[in-house]
């Protein structure tokens, strides 16, 4: 990413052109775990494949380009004014262009459309790089296909945060974490890579399924407990914004259906409350855990990870690359 | 798009899914010009392609999808209530998803993410078309360059609107007319046709720029004229939006450059007026006229009209294709 983008600005007249690009560059290149390249990577050579290992690389950085595009976009939809230990990139345009406008969602405005910046990128590394025709088709439809469900896992959370009424909390909060994790984070990054290394095994395919689906759940309700219960410091965003958005989680679904009576209106009127203070959202997290849901979601997430653990003995992999997914599985495991 | 809104449509269990397709399938469906599509498939079939007419018809529907996701964005920033002759996707997305949130952005927040799923669509699709492989990646890196000029013609078009300051008019105008329009809707277009008929000449690429610069400048000046002096039941958008928004356009820059002392500050004046009532709009056209800045800008897009018709003979197309450009320039020639 920082070679293509040192290209880039390099090759503009432009001096907006090269502004705009020093501030994608200072967003994309700040600390995240980068689990969606690193898992492509390491899948694509662990099946085998990988020779052409530049291109593979610059495949797999597209992943984190998309994944940069929906922070950015996420954040604007959340209003979040940090990201990743950094102001989020919206507040970083109001503050730098706000003040020549009368546009008052300027911010939102120029990093929304930073964000189509990178999806062009994003075009133009796919067409340049050197992978066989069959294979960089299939990677073509994946990201489709990755995309689409992510937006749809996203648009289920939109409409189920900041609810003035809950409804199937349950499923509504499994499909969230299906759709925005356990397939975005875990599933199709796997198959890239196995789709990459020139591979087309429909049972391979189960298989991936049977290994990630468990372990991105198991990564989903840990995000969720330390969107709760977390420090900034750790996650690089307010511990309090979850309980603020009203986000529908299994943490949260798991107080709804251990609490019952009047416990149970209190919870759902406080967090279907418009505008939550300091003392709701301390309410919130010791009802949280009176009920017993913090334990509970503690169990499931240990029960997944066991059961991703157990999955990976089915992968047809070179043993380097279990060894890799044993260690995601391992990092998965600690809160 | 029918057909494939159709078969994401049918093959979902999730009635959320079926319910957001129906959206953006009806968002698509409305009246437009098509010229992007049309003039892919013009160009790759007057450049000798076409033989696998499905599949460049299936491409080309790639860029009205491109488009539909930059008019739903363009919507949200531009904060516009219709499009097309319908409410915009965000309107539509606010009224119906409103009442149960708290969320006063759900309307925008939702129709960000359908455009996202347009954006998933459009790689499904270009990865299962049957493209030769290299015609394919030079399509995909054409959408890619195409994307990224259109994002920086519209962030300069922000940085430009609304604005409290008024810096280098003519230079901000043109360049957003270059980019958001003399590029993206017939030079790319075209481009990609000459790519997807196998073609890889130089030559030829500087003359389509030849011919499409002034075209699409034209194009352009033509939408900025009816963009104020255009009705709604024409362009399916208030005519005053432009004005209000204080987009800065050949047409506003003409009015600036031809006042002088007192006009000129009255006119800049009320242009960078937080809120302009309609008195001030009107003023404002007045201005325009009476600067004599709409000749001018008319006699501009008589000239590059006219310069297109010239270099369509440089072209090396079939005549078919050629009568289909000249009936393009007879178009963009009416008021």
């Amino acid at each position: 990413m920082r070679e293509f983008f040192g290209k880039k600005t390099r090759d503009t007249d432009l001096p907006m052109v090269r502004e705009m690009y020093g501030h994608l560059a200072e967003f994309c290149a700040r600390e995240g775990k980068r689990v969606r390249p690193l898992l492509l990577i390491a899948s694509c050579v662990g099946y085998g494949g990988g020779r052409n290992r530049d291109d593979i690389v610059r495949v797999a950085s597209v992943l984190e380009m998309l994944h940069s595009f929906l922070l950015i976009q996420d954040d604007v939809i959340d209003r979040s004014d940090l990201r990743r230990g950094g102001k989020t990139l919206h507040m970083i345009c109001k503050d730098l262009y706000g003040k020549d406008s009368h546009n008052p969602g300027i911010g939102n405005d120029i990093a929304l459309i930073l964000g189509d910046v990178l999806m062009a990128n994003l075009h133009e590394i796919v067409g340049a790089a050197a992978i066989p025709p069959r294979s960089k088709d299939r990677f073509m439809s994946l990201i489709g296909r990755m995309l689409e469900i992510t937006a749809w896992g996203q648009i289920l959370d939109v409409l189920n945060s900041n609810s003035k009424r809950i409804r199937s909390p349950r499923e509504t909060a499994e499909q969230i974490a299906m759709m925005k994790t356990a397939h975005y984070t875990v599933y199709y990054p796997m198959l890239m890579g196995h789709a990459l290394a020139g591979r087309d095994s429909v049972k391979e395919v189960e298989r991936i399924r049977g290994f990630s689906f468990p372990l991105g759940m198991a990564f989903q309700i840990r995000d969720d407990i330390l969107g709760v219960f977390g420090s900034e410091k750790n996650t690089g965003k307010p511990s309090d914004s979850d309980i603020l958005e009203g986000k529908m989680t299994l943490l949260v679904n798991g107080a709804i259906e251990n609490l019952d009576g009047k416990d149970r209106r209190k919870f759902l009127s406080l967090f279907t409350k418009k505008r939550k203070d300091r003392g709701d959202v301390k309410a919130i997290r010791t009802m949280i855990i009176r009920s017993g849901s913090l334990e509970t979601v503690k169990e499931m997430h240990s029960g997944l990870v066991e059961q991703s653990r157990q999955r990976l003995s089915d992968l047809s992999i070179t043993e380097e690359y279990r060894a890799v997914l044993a260690g995601l599985v391992d990092i998965m495991a600690r809160m």
